[in-house]
């Protein structure tokens, strides 16, 4: 019999809804593979295993059957929750104990779901990296700024985790760790009680091992009943081969899968199509830069007025120089430079569905001292389009690479049903 | 000679930077004003005078000139101070206190103004009322949500104050205690360490004395150097009076008022013409309720699973009930009412500088159970256009009554710039 730990989000509810298991002999099977696990890995920053464990008893003896009963879930470190620390991955907040819990916490309560822990985050959800390495090989990186929730669930430790993306942050470490990630149309999703980086990128982001299982838990966070995916056939799209002005900082070995897997869904009768961007999307990964640093910089007014010796020469020489330095002129253009580029992308998905393109360069990069390369989600998230990446790749060292698959604002069901008749043949996980 | 507590916050901080006063003696007289009319107004959740002037005395010391050095102002209760309690508005939120300023605290701050505490809101910002009274007439309410921050402007107990705005909560306030009430264009201030309602339409809102003030306050706010307005002529601009659909609900000396000085703005060279809004408008307003009801209701999870007892059956029967009931498609199709409406606004912002239309029905009402009739703000707010409300008019009781401006976004300085005009030549205040 598959270890419970194994098992999917939606193996675990089935597995407790028809009585075959109990919450607590999931989680004690989670937290046997952590304590396996967790020294190599380090993707949790607070885990309480008694804490977990009188969770656990309380559902069992609740006797309610919510849509998450049972599922561990990882909640990334600038989320709030009222029963463990968060402290936004800088020791300027260490110990800090919210009074509340997060929209997306709460909502993961009341549907039965499992707070397993906390998981590492990059200093403020920035580039600074905490001490997460990937599960697949720990001389790696596993991406950021969600970097423990990814490697959480690329380890099994959990089946789900919360992440949060205003450039990259889940794609990526999704990506590099072997796992589904999901990034909603912004502001599906509540995002009370998240440490606001920058409001106009933000989103929550989820990371799981299914794309069914991304879908139960996108229903249970917006707050709506679950409801199955529709049935999309593989030929049943309009698909966009988008490499975009990032192409050439692809490895080789991805752009040759890329081009290959395209040509593949052309086979099996999906209408796919090279698309070149307007040539003004050259212009949104500057413009992210700008709106996402200068927003960050006001939000971090207080920790840069109280303690700025705590923060790293990262952060300080990175997005606070940025943002310090970008003018409300500057930043107003760009924000016009992306509400122009929205349109345009409006237009461009008359003509297609789903867009392929790249989630990542390659395989996680060797090295702890950075999380990798993001230019490959600016574009989606500068203009607040649903972003999914599908492990249906490894590179030459055998390590996983995230595929990304993109639609239109608001098609978010159109992408994850597709995503899933494309994992269903390919993944390679 | 002029009471220190008289002085506008333009006032006060000319005064401080020439060396005729200080922030200890600014914090004398304003607390000694307030000791005077708050068993009346009850403005305040939160107010030690012992920390107020230990403020004043670290300004003084600290030999800086911010463009706020020394400003007193007020904080909505919804809006994170390291240094005071932030309750929301309810008794589940007794003695909560943030770890750290939310971004415009921070933002006051650093320009040298003083937290001079925390003014009343209504239940998480909703409907339920708190304490206030109108202090131009005790038996009439404040308006709200930002009925704290209105009164204590309204009183002279601050200068400045900060509110925010979901629906019409700075709006109001602000005209029925006579004051200036600002909402910038969605976005351009941060709202970070603000409690979300419904991010959709959350903005921080500005209650003054004067325009330029709030243009002071708007610099400090968003986080720019300070930048005076332009100087826009009476006629100088294209004026579009609108009635809205909701008109009728204006009181009669109201709607004569408006038109009179639609007239007056005209004989001083204005172009100005009647606006008949387009009729996708009349879904407005249910499309604003939809959509804030949905977000509210998933941002209060917490507190509806565990504390239901101790929210008020106005809020549980109201906002809680609605955003229940909305489903995802319903969510959905007010939200894409609001973006086609957007688009209609903008064109329609061709042939206008300003719009002209009610910020209330009238004076305030009689009674505090209720915060007034909030519809003449629900069409800007649900489309995130700048909104200024000024103190024109006295109604047949000799109380003040506001009259909104509104601008295309980002054009709030234009706004501004106009309303300062109005402002001079018309101000009852």
């Amino acid at each position: 019999m598959t270890p419970l730990h194994e098992l999917t989000a939606t193996g675990i509810v089935a597995a407790i809804h028809s009585g075959k298991t109990t919450a607590v002999a999931v989680a004690e099977s989670f937290l046997a593979h952590i304590k396996l696990r967790e020294l190599d890995v380090q993707a949790w920053n607070f885990l309480d295993p008694e804490l977990v464990l009188q969770q656990a008893h309380a559902l069992d003896k609740g006797g309610q059957h919510g849509p998450l009963q049972g599922v561990p879930v990882g909640i990334k470190d600038i989320i709030d929750t009222a029963d463990m620390p968060t402290e936004l991955g800088t020791a300027i907040h260490q110990g800090r104990r919210p009074t509340i819990d997060a929209a997306c916490t709460a909502l993961t309560r009341r549907a039965g779901g499992l707070i397993m822990g906390k998981t590492v985050t990059t200093e403020f959800a920035n580039r600074f990296p905490g001490k997460t390495r990937n599960p697949h090989d720990a001389s790696r990186t596993p991406g950021g700024s969600s970097s423990g929730s990814g490697a959480a669930v690329g380890a099994k430790m959990v089946p789900l985790a919360i992440g949060t993306q205003t450039t990259a942050s889940t794609i990526r470490p999704a990506s590099f760790c072997g796992c589904v990630g999901y990034v909603p149309t912004r502001g599906d999703i509540r995002t009370f009680g998240v440490m606001e980086a920058a409001a106009s990128f933000d989103t929550i982001g989820l990371i799981a091992r299914s794309v069914d299982d991304i879908n139960l838990f996108r229903n249970v966070l917006i707050g709506t009943p679950p409801e199955a995916l529709p049935e999309i056939a593989l030929g049943e799209a309009r698909i966009g081969l988008v490499r975009t002005g990032f192409w050439d900082q692809c490895d080789a070995d991805t752009q040759n899968f890329i081009e290959e897997f395209a040509e593949c869904l052309a086979r099996y009768g999906a209408r796919v199509n090279d698309v070149a961007l307007p040539t003004a999307f050259d212009q949104i990964q500057d413009a992210h830069q700008w709106v996402s640093s200068f927003e960050f910089v006001r939000n971090r007014t207080f920790e840069i007025d109280h303690h700025w010796d705590a923060i790293s020469p990262t952060l300080r020489g990175g997005r606070i120089k940025d943002g310090t330095e970008c003018s409300f002129a500057q930043y107003g253009a760009s924000r016009e430079v992306l509400a122009r580029c929205s349109l345009m992308l409006d237009d461009l998905f008359g003509n297609y569905d789903i867009l392929l393109t790249p989630a990542v360069a390659g395989e996680a990069p060797i090295g702890l001292n950075s999380t990798g390369n993001a230019s490959f989600s600016t574009i989606w998230t500068g203009l607040n389009v649903p972003a999914l990446t599908l492990p249906l790749h490894r590179g030459p060292n055998g390590l996983p690479v995230g595929i990304q698959f993109i639609s239109r604002r608001y098609a978010d069901r159109t992408l994850l049903g597709y995503a899933r008749a494309v994992e269903r043949k390919f993944s390679i996980m």
